[in-house]
């Protein structure tokens, strides 16, 4: 635990950025995708499989891990890198966009989020204090501010009222972090402000200027659609120091991971791979397709024979339509592993095209490919 | 696959017995356990786990297979073991006790079982030569005559009715495994009778008058009690051939298992362990519990720090309780896992106290330790 938190820009191609992060648990080659541990679990994944993929950082929730099984519990009991068995980096997020997404009852003030579980009921409030406490009881490595994930759509007016107030609890959770964390963990900002670029500019500046280990961009994927999240990434981006992460929070599809890296964005997560597994989808380099679909029932081949996920690899299509259509366990299992997969492949030969930089070409190319949909 | 189907006596102590059954795709030892793997999966684990965890042989279920996805396409698929990935032997059983157990209508006429599908209503009828059809197509090693599951409670007459009916069943499996089956695939009778030995001894009678490759004990563990069944059991194993394994179909507890075994029962299958651990329960040394007691929510210990399970070993209640909570997969993964690795741990320790002649201790000890609960 003797390393600092540390990013090192290597090289560019295009917007896209090669890099690396240093954190005392391990480094994160970027641009990187952290799969989602939701509640202390990659759903369906066990963490050496989750490892094996080539993911070198995973994300945690807040907002699930502070209702079950509590925070000071995970505490208590070691933290949540050995409450789940993982020794690699963790990032957590606020809480705040579960707050918004999924309790039924929430009430939003300055002083921060109350909210009733979507559990149990019972009654909770998530300060940006409470927020970087909880962050630090978990024992994570990479912690985010509290922010109001701004809704689509928005007028100018909300949106800014929305973006100020987050970047006043960026400074509350930054002196929280300062008075709570261990000295090798880290804090980004978020940059909020919606779609409108004069709110994305005054919310970056104002996160810059307090000096954050990295940036997130938040708001996006919540309804604007591809091209208006293009849009806003394309403006946003620039603003942010070259020496720092950018992390695009909850994003998205292989397509989204790819503009977004052409836009200077270094780290993902989503559930989509996990979620999608779990629903029969599974991503490959011919497109996503829905294994329930009668064309795959005979079908003999892999879902990629070369592939270095055994899920990918060393089962039939047809076996995999049989599971999935019999509701079996098994797969989700090997569909969220594929996903898992798949997805860092996709950043590993991303990284690559940018070290070679041919990275236009690589995203010109997969993306038709990706379009293509599966060989029948 | 060139051996031959054997079976090998090796050493008794008192009733129970130990021995080796040769197939051409690996050797049984015995008394062994069966997982099994309903739908062409063991469920939530993969096919290495159940093997790491000992388990030499396991048990595929025709009814479900015929549904879903069908004899003639797992067989088109190159059959069952490639279709799932389990080089080693696979039991199929007849797919009767599920008719009676999973289909709504049902008709059980002389001609064999007519039925609708649990899942879509199709119309099927499983004769005792569509059966060993099926289980040649799938391809399995040792195979099971269709046989009619008498019901508890049952009169003598009816008992007698069905088990005749179920001799004669046998006669015409055998017919048509003779003429379907591969050189080295083996065939078992099973004995009927409820709980009334005279017809249990006809059964046996009959059914070793046809020399079968095993035998096999159904219509227990139905209903009629623990006491009832070894009482049943003890009295119906000492009809059989003792150079020939004898099946206990469905069963059972670790209880039963130990007790089946000290009355010469070679051979077992149950979902206990599996469906038990996607509820939350597991099964150790110290006897069954239950995972979502609240008790567990901070037991930093494993379930079995001496376990050779990783499910067993490495991940703490504490962590467990979470998932089992949560209704995340992963726990019914773990758990899952780790009542397979019980089992086949339990039927070890039960194979080297036979070997050491020392099997009536090793059962006392054993069922003592069972009933004390785990230590808190």
């Amino acid at each position: 635990m003797s390393a600092q938190f540390s990013y090192q820009l290597s090289s560019t191609s295009g917007g896209a950025r090669l890099g690396q992060i240093t954190t005392p648990r391990g480094v994160i080659d970027t641009p990187a995708f952290m799969p989602v541990g939701t509640a202390a679990t990659v759903k369906a994944l066990y963490c050496d499989q989750v490892k094996q993929t080539g993911a070198q950082v995973i994300l945690g929730n807040t907002y699930h891990l502070m209702l079950r099984p509590g925070a000071e519990r995970v505490a208590k009991l070691g933290g949540l890198h050995k409450f789940m068995g993982w020794d690699g980096p963790i990032l957590t997020d606020s809480g705040g966009f579960q707050v918004m997404s999924l309790s039924k009852l929430r009430k939003i003030s300055e002083e921060g989020a109350a909210f009733q579980s979507h559990i149990d009921g019972s009654k909770h409030m998530l300060s940006p204090e409470r927020s970087i406490e909880i962050q630090c009881l978990l024992g994570s490595d990479i912690q985010m501010q509290l922010d109001e994930c701004t809704p689509f759509p928005a007028t100018h007016d909300e949106a800014e009222r929305s973006m100020e107030m987050s970047l006043r609890w960026a400074a509350r959770s930054k002196t929280s972090f300062g008075a709570n964390s261990a000295p090798a963990q880290a804090l980004f900002g978020i940059v909020q402000g919606g779609v409108y670029p004069d709110l994305r500019a005054r919310s970056a500046e104002g996160l810059v200027g307090q000096d954050f280990h990295g940036y997130s961009i938040g708001g996006l994927a919540v309804g604007e659609g591809h091209e208006m999240m293009l849009k806003t990434l394309e403006q946003t981006t620039p603003l942010l120091p070259t020496d720092k992460p950018r992390y695009l929070m909850g994003v998205g599809t292989p397509l989204d991971l790819i503009e977004a890296v052409a836009r200077g964005v270094d780290m993902f997560d989503c559930v989509m791979p996990t979620r999608s597994g779990r629903h029969g989808q599974v991503f490959t380099w011919d497109g996503k397709f829905n294994l329930k679909n009668a064309r795959f029932a005979e079908d003999p081949r892999p879902l990629d024979a070369a592939s270095s996920c055994p899920a990918a690899r060393d089962y039939s299509r047809a076996y995999l339509h049989h599971l999935v259509r019999c509701g079996e366990l098994l797969g989700a299992m090997l569909l969220s592993w594929a996903n898992i997969a798949f997805y860092q492949d996709l950043m590993a030969a991303m990284r690559a095209a940018i070290a070679e930089d041919r990275f236009e070409e690589f995203a010109a190319q997969t993306k038709q490919r990706l379009a293509g949909g599966p060989a029948v």
